[in-house]
C-alpha cells in the first residue's frame, strides 16, 4: 500500500540571487566519480578519481563517460564544469535538483535533464542530468543509479556494439535504461488499482478514500515526471539537433515510443482512479440504502405493533361505562388483538415484498417489473 | 456481461538490455508461417514453410505475403528478418507485443504496428505487425487472425482486383479488414450500454456499479488501441510516404474515415458511461428518498400515537385526588382518546398529502403546485 | 418528451469484403429519381426517369440536378455511377449510410457527405451525399427530403438567381437548406431543457433522471452529426478546392457561420444538461433533508415523551415501600408528569427553532445568524 | 438576484429561402438614423435623415458615421445597403440578429458583427453590426446604444484626436466602448458569486441550487458572446486586413488585451460556479449529518430506556409464582430500575462523547485523536 | 489558513473614454522614484529625484534603471513617458493596474507587464510593468518590491557581471527575481493542501468545505497570473524580438523553465484540490453510514423488544376467559418473556455480525467474505 509522502522541501536559492551560484541541497549525498573511457579496442575504468586526473587517464581513448553520483561536493562539480566548458546555468541546473525534464542546446554540448521515478513508500522522483558532448558523456545523479550498472556491464564486453559507436549511442542507452525502469512502477500501480477496485466494490471501508487519493497523487506525479520527456525525445530525434548522429535517431525514436506507451498507461490509470472515487461514493450510498432498508422494515413493522400493544395497556376504567375499552372483556379479546397485529405485520411485509425490499431483487413497481422478469 | 480481466503481465526485457535482443513472451504461441506469392496470373500458396524455402518458392512471382502467426520461435522470425533486411529494433518490436500502433519508416520497408481488439470475457488487444516492402508484405500476429481469411480467399480468385495491384493494396486490404472487425465490438458495447441504462433507471441494484466500471474501462482500452491509428493512417495517406502508391491512398483514406467513425462512437460511449455512474447515484438517492418517506410516514404517525396510548397507561392513582388522570373515569374517555389519536393520524396524513409525499406527485408547496397541475 | 431510441443496427459488409461492393441496407427504401435540368432560359423536370433516359433529356441544357431518394435499387445507383464516372468507393459510401460528414476530392467531381438530423421520438440522423461535378449535382438521400422542395420551387422561377449561376451555387443552396433545418431541432432542445430545469427545481421526481439522460444523448448525437461539418465547409470555402467557384465561396462562408452558431448552441446545451444531473442530485438531497427534519422533529419530541409515559406505567408495588413510585400517589402527580413532558417538548421545539429547523430559514448558529438578518 | 430568462425565440427565415431576403424580427424596433459627418475642421450632425438626403449632406466632408438603431424598417436598411454597395448576405446578417461575432471581408468594406451584453433580469445579448469602408462607418444596432453617446460627444470636440484620424479609428473607438461595457457585468457576476458562496456555506437553503444554475448559464452565455471576439480582433489586428490602418492596429491590440482579460475573468467565474454546486451538495450532506446525529442521539438513548420502562409495565402475575417479576416487590425496585436506565443513558452519552458526536469536534477514534489534539 | 478576500473593485475609466487618459486608482500609493545609472566602472544612485533631474544625473553613464514605486502621481509618470517617448497606451496600461501579463513591442522600447503574487490573508496579485529600451529599464510597480532589493545590491558590487552587461540582462534579473518569489507561495499552498488532506480524512468537519474552496480559488488566481507569463517569455526568448540580446536569451530560457515548473506545480494543486471536495463528500457519507449503523442497531434491537414488553402490558382481562393472556399466569411467564426478548436481541446481533456491521470489518456477504479474509 502506498503512503502519502509530504513533498520534499525544495531547495532553492533566495529570489534575486545571480544565476550560476552553486549551493548544494541539504539532503545532497557525497559526490562519487566513476570514470569510464572506451573505444572499440580499449577500456579504462576508474572509481572516484580526482578531477585533475581525468585528463591524464583518458588521453588517447576515444570516448569518455563520467558518472557523478551525489551532488554535495559542488567544488568537484565546478571543476568538471570548467574542464568541459559547461555554462554556469548548466551547473546551477545540475545542483538544483528540481528541474523538469528538458533539453538545452549549448555551445559544445547538449544538456538533458530527466527525472528518475522510484517507488519507496510513495513515489519519489530524482533528477538525472546528462551532458552529451562530442566525445564525452557526463551524468549527474542524486544517487548511484542501479539501472546504469547494466549499461556499464554491457560496455565492458569487448564485442559490445556500444563500444564501437559514438558517445551519443551511450547517451541513448542510458536514457533507454531509465525509461525502461518506469514500467515496473506502472505495473505496481496497475496491481494497486486492481486491488482497490475489488476492495471498493466488495467492502467500501472508510480508509479506502485516502488510499485512492494517495494513489491518484502518485499517478499524477509520475505523469508530471514523464510528460515533458516526450518533448525532450522529440527534440533529440529531430533532424537538426547537434551531437546526435543520424544512426542513433532510430534508437531514440524507439525510446520515444516507450514514453508514449508509458503515458498511455498513465492516462488510463488517471481515469480509472478518478472513477474509483465515484465508485466508492456509489458503494457507500448502496450500503446506506441497505442499512436504511433494514431500519425501515423493522421500525415500520414494530412501531405500529407497539402502538397497538400500548393501546390495550391503557387504564380506562371499564367499570365506569361499557364504552371504556370493552375489548378487554371480550372472550377472544387477546386473540383479536394478536390477529390485528399479525395482519399489520403481514401487510407491511407484503408491501415490502411488493416493493422488492425483501426476498429478491429491487423492483421499481410491483406488477410491471414482475412481468418483465 | 463483461468481466474485468486483470491486465496481462507485460513481458519486457530487464532495463539496460541492448536493443534488438529477442526473447519471446511466456504466453507466446508456436510460430506458423503461411506463404502466398501471387501476381495477376500465378498464385503460390504454402503452409508453414521453412524460412530457407521461401526464396525458392517465390522465385519469379511478383508479390509475396508471408503471414507469421504465433511469435514463440524467435529463430524463425530472426531468419525472416535477416532475409528481408529488417532492422534489429523492428524485430524487437515484433516480438515484444506491447507496442502501441505506429508507422516507422526504415530503409527498404515500412513497419506498421496495429492492435487487434478481441472481445472475450473482457477486451483483449493483440499486436499485429505489418512489414511492407517494395514487393512483399509480412504480417506478424500473436495468433492466426480470422479476418485475414476473407482477404486470403479474395486473393485466390483469379479476377480479383488485388491480384493485379502492387503489394501496398494488399497491406491496405489487411488493415481495412482489421478496422472493420472493430465495429461489431462497438455494437456489442452499444447493446451493453443500452441494457445498463435500462437497469440503472429501473432497478439500481448494487452490482451495476462495477459493471459500469468494467464497461468504462473496456471502452477506454479500445480507445487506447484505436486512437494512435489515426496518426498511423495519416502518415500512410500522406503524399511523401514511401512504399505506398498514389492509387492506394484513396483506399487508405477510406480506412481513415472508418477509424474516425469508430472514434466518434467510442467518444459517445465514453461520455454515456461517465453519466451512467451519475445516473446510478441519482437512482440510489431516489430510492433512499422513497425508503425514508415510508419510514417517516409510519414513524411520525405511530410514534405520537404510541405516546398517547402510553400516557393513559400510566398508573397515577385516581383515588388520591381528582386531579390524577380523571380521563380514565370519564364515561367516553376511551372514545375521547381514540378520537385524539385519529385526529393526530389524520392531521399527519393531511400534512403528508399536502407535501405530496402520499397520493400523488411530489410537489414543492401545496397550493402553488396544485394550481399548476 | 424525447424517448430513447435504441441505435439503429448499422449495416456493414462483413470484414474483409473488397471495397466497392454495393449491398443495400435492409431498411433502405425504394429508389426514386428526380431529374431537373436548367439554365437561365430553360427548365426540364422529370420524375423517376430511367437512368438511360437521362442523357437524352438533358442534352443541351447547361446544368443538371439528379435527386436520388431511397437507396434500395443499387443497380440504378451503379448505373448513375458509371454514367458520371464515380469511383467505386464513392458508390460504396453512398449506399453504406453510416458515413460521417466529409468532403472527398475525386477526379471529375467533389463528393460531400452530410448527415440530416430529424427529430422523431428521439433524434435520427440520415445520410445525404452530394456529388458536385462541373455541370451536374447528384444528391443521394435515404428518403425524399422536405427541405429540398423549397430549393426546387426557387429553381422553377424564371428570374431566380440560381438559374443563371453554375451548379456549385445549387449545391450551396442544398447544403444551406439542410443546415437551416437544424435550428428548429435546437430550439426544441432548448424548450425541453427549460422544461426539465423547472421540473428539477420544482419537483425532482424520479423519472427526470432518465429524461435528462436521454436529452443529453440526443444533444451528443446531434453534435456528432454537425461537428465534422465545420471541417467540410472549411474545405469547401478554401481557395484551392475544385468545382467551387470563387463567387460561391462567400455564400458557403455564410453556411459556415451558421454551423458555428449551431455548435455554440449545442455546446451550451451540453453543459446545461451536464449540470442538470447535479441539480437533480442536489434537489434530491434537499428533499431528503426535509424528510429527515420532519422525522427527527417528531421522533425526538415524542420518543422521550413516550419513555416518560412508559415510566409511570411501570407496576412497581407502592405498597411494599414508600420508595416505589411515590409519584403515583402524589396529589398533583399527573399534572407533574404532564408538566415534565411539556417541558421536554417545548425544550426540543426551542432547540429546533434555534437551529432554524422550524419556523423560518435554516441558520447556522442561533445568535450570529440572527444578527446578520 | 438573476432570474432565468427563457431564450428569445430566434427569428429565422424558413429553410430553403434564398439568401439576402430581408424580413425583420417580430420584436424589431423602429429604425432611427443618426448621421455624423466629420473631418478635422467640420462636423455635420443630423438626426433621423432620409436615406436619400445622406449624399447631399455629407458632400465634401471627409468621414461619415451613420448609426442605424432599430431594425424594423428593412426598406431603409436596403436603401443604405444599395447606396454603399453592401452584399445581400451582409444585409441579411444585419437583419437576422442571431449572428455570432465575426469579421467578413467584402469588396469595398469590412463587415464586423459584435454582440452587446446587457444585464436586465438575466443576461441579454444584442447584435451590433459595423460596416467599415474607406471613408464611412455604418453601425446597425437593435436599439440605441448608451455607450455610443460617449464616443459621439468625444467626436464633437474640435480638438479630439478622433476627428483628425481616418474612420477605422472611429470603428476602434466604438468596439472599445462596447468591450469596456462588459466589465461592469462581470463585476456584478463577481458580487453575485461572492454572495452565493457565503449563502452556500452559511445556510444551504433549497433555492440556492437554481440560483447557482441561473448564474452559471449567464456566465456561459456571456462567454458565448465574447469568445469569438478574440478571433475577430485577431483578424482586425493582422497585418493584411484591408480598411484598417497600421496606426490603428496598436489600439485594436489594446482591445484584444481587454477581451483576454474578460475571458480570463469569465473562465474563473465558470470554474467557481461549477464548484459552488459541489459546495452546496457538501453543505447539504453536512446538514444531514447534523440532523442524523441529533436523531440518533435522542433515539438511541430513549428507545432502550422506553423498553426498560415497558418491561416493568408488564402485567405478569407476581402472585402465581415468585419468579414472576419479583423486582416489582423489591423495596428499592423503583430506584433500581431508575439506576439501570441512568446507567444506559450515561453509557450512551459516553459513547457519543468518545465518538465526538457531542461536546466538541468530530474525531475519528477516541484515543488517537485526543492524543493528537 | 487562507481567508477569502472579496475581489478588489477594479478601477477602470468609464466606457467610451479616449485611450491614454491617465486616472490613478483610488488605492494607488504615492509615487517614489529611484534612479540607478551604471556601467562597468561607474554607479550613480539617487532616491526620489525630480523627473527633470534625471537627464542631468545620468549623462554619460551607459545604463539606467528607473524604479517607479506607487502610481498615484500620474504627472510624474506622464513626464517620464514624455522623456522616454512612451506611447499613450503604454502609460494607460501602466496606471490601470489590471492588465494581464503581456509583451508589447513599441517603437523604441519593449513593454512587459507582469503580475506579482503576494500571500496576505488571501492571494493578491499586483501589476509590475517593465519598459526595456536600448539603454534604459523603467519599472512601474504598485508598491516598492522586496525582491528588487537583492538585484539592486548585486548591482552595487563592482565586480558584478550585471554591471558589464547591457540593460536587457538587468531586465532578465528583475523578471527572474519576480518568478523566484512565486515558489514560496506554492510551497505554502502545498503545506495547506497537506493539512487539509489530513483534516478531511481524519475529521471531515463542516468548515473544511469553504477552506478547500478558498484554497482552490487562490490556486486558480495564481494560475491566472502565471499562465500568460509563458507566452511572455516565449516572445522574449524568440530570435527576432528587439532589445533582447542573443546572450541574454539563454538566461530568459532559464526563466521560462522556472515558469513551466511553477505551472506544473499549480496544475497538480488544482487537481488535488478538486479531488479534495470529493474526498470530503466521501468522508461525510462514511460518517453518515456510521451514524446510521448505530441508530439502526439500537433501534432494530430495542423497538421489537419494546413491542414485546408492551404486549404483556396489555390489560386484557384474564378472568373473562382462559384465552385472555394466559401467559401472565404461567409460572415462568416472566422468564419466558425475557427469554423471547433475549432471543430476538441475540438474533439481531447475530444478523448484524453476519453483515459485518459490528465486531469487525464491513463485509459484503457473510460467508464468502469471511473465507476470503
Amino acid at each position: 500500500m502506498l503512503q502519502h509522502r509530504r513533498r520534499r522541501k525544495e531547495h532553492r536559492p533566495p529570489p534575486g540571487e545571480p544565476p550560476g551560484s552553486l549551493s548544494p541541497a541539504p539532503y545532497a549525498r557525497p559526490t562519487h566519480l566513476h570514470l569510464l573511457a572506451y573505444d572499440a579496442d580499449r577500456l579504462v575504468e576508474h572509481e572516484s578519481p580526482d578531477v585533475a586526473e581525468i585528463e591524464a587517464r583518458i588521453r588517447g581513448v576515444g570516448n569518455v563517460w563520467i558518472d557523478v553520483a551525489g551532488l554535495r561536493d559542488v567544488d568537484k562539480i565546478r571543476a568538471i564544469g570548467q574542464h568541459y566548458g559547461l555554462h554556469p546555468l548548466t551547473l546551477e541546473d545540475i545542483v538544483q535538483v528540481v528541474q523538469r525534464p528538458k533539453v538545452d542546446i549549448y555551445e559544445g554540448y547538449l544538456f538533458v535533464v530527466l527525472r528518475v521515478p522510484r517507488l519507496e513508500k510513495g513515489l519519489v522522483t530524482e533528477q538525472l542530468a546528462i551532458v552529451l558532448g562530442h566525445d564525452f558523456v557526463i551524468t549527474f545523479g542524486e544517487r548511484p543509479s542501479e539501472c546504469f550498472d547494466a549499461v556499464r556491464s554491457r560496455l565492458t564486453h569487448v564485442h559490445s556494439r556500444m563500444r564501437s559507436r559514438p558517445v551519443d549511442y551511450l547517451a541513448y542507452a542510458l536514457i533507454d535504461a531509465l525509461i525502461d525502469a518506469c514500467f515496473p512502477i506502472l505495473e505496481r500501480y496497475g496491481e494497486l488499482i486492481d486491488e482497490l477496485e475489488e476492495e471498493v466494490v466488495e467492502r467500501a471501508t472508510d480508509g479506502l478514500v485516502s488510499q485512492i487519493h494517495v494513489l491518484r497523487r502518485s499517478v499524477m506525479e509520475l505523469r508530471r515526471a514523464l510528460w515533458p520527456l516526450r518533448e525532450v525525445l522529440n527534440t533529440l530525434t529531430r533532424e537538426g539537433t547537434p551531437y546526435v548522429q543520424h544512426e542513433t535517431r532510430v534508437f531514440l525514436r524507439d525510446c520515444s515510443d516507450h514514453v508514449s506507451q508509458l503515458l498511455d498507461m498513465i492516462e488510463i490509470d488517471r481515469e480509472v482512479t478518478a472513477t474509483l472515487l465515484d465508485l466508492h461514493l456509489s458503494s457507500l450510498s448502496a450500503r446506506m440504502n441497505e442499512i436504511m432498508k433494514v431500519l425501515t422494515i423493522i421500525a415500520t413493522i414494530f412501531i405500529p405493533l407497539g402502538f397497538f400493544a400500548g393501546l390495550y395497556g391503557m387504564n380506562f376504567d371499564p367499570d365506569v361505562s361499557p364504552y371504556n375499552m370493552p375489548e378487554l372483556h371480550w372472550r377472544y379479546g387477546y386473540f383479536y388483538s394478536l390477529a390485528v397485529m399479525a395482519t399489520i405485520a403481514l401487510g407491511m411485509l407484503g408491501y415490502f415484498w411488493a416493493k422488492g425490499w425483501i426476498g429478491g431483487r429491487w423492483r421499481r413497481g410491483g406488477r410491471g417489473a414482475r412481468e418483465r422478469d
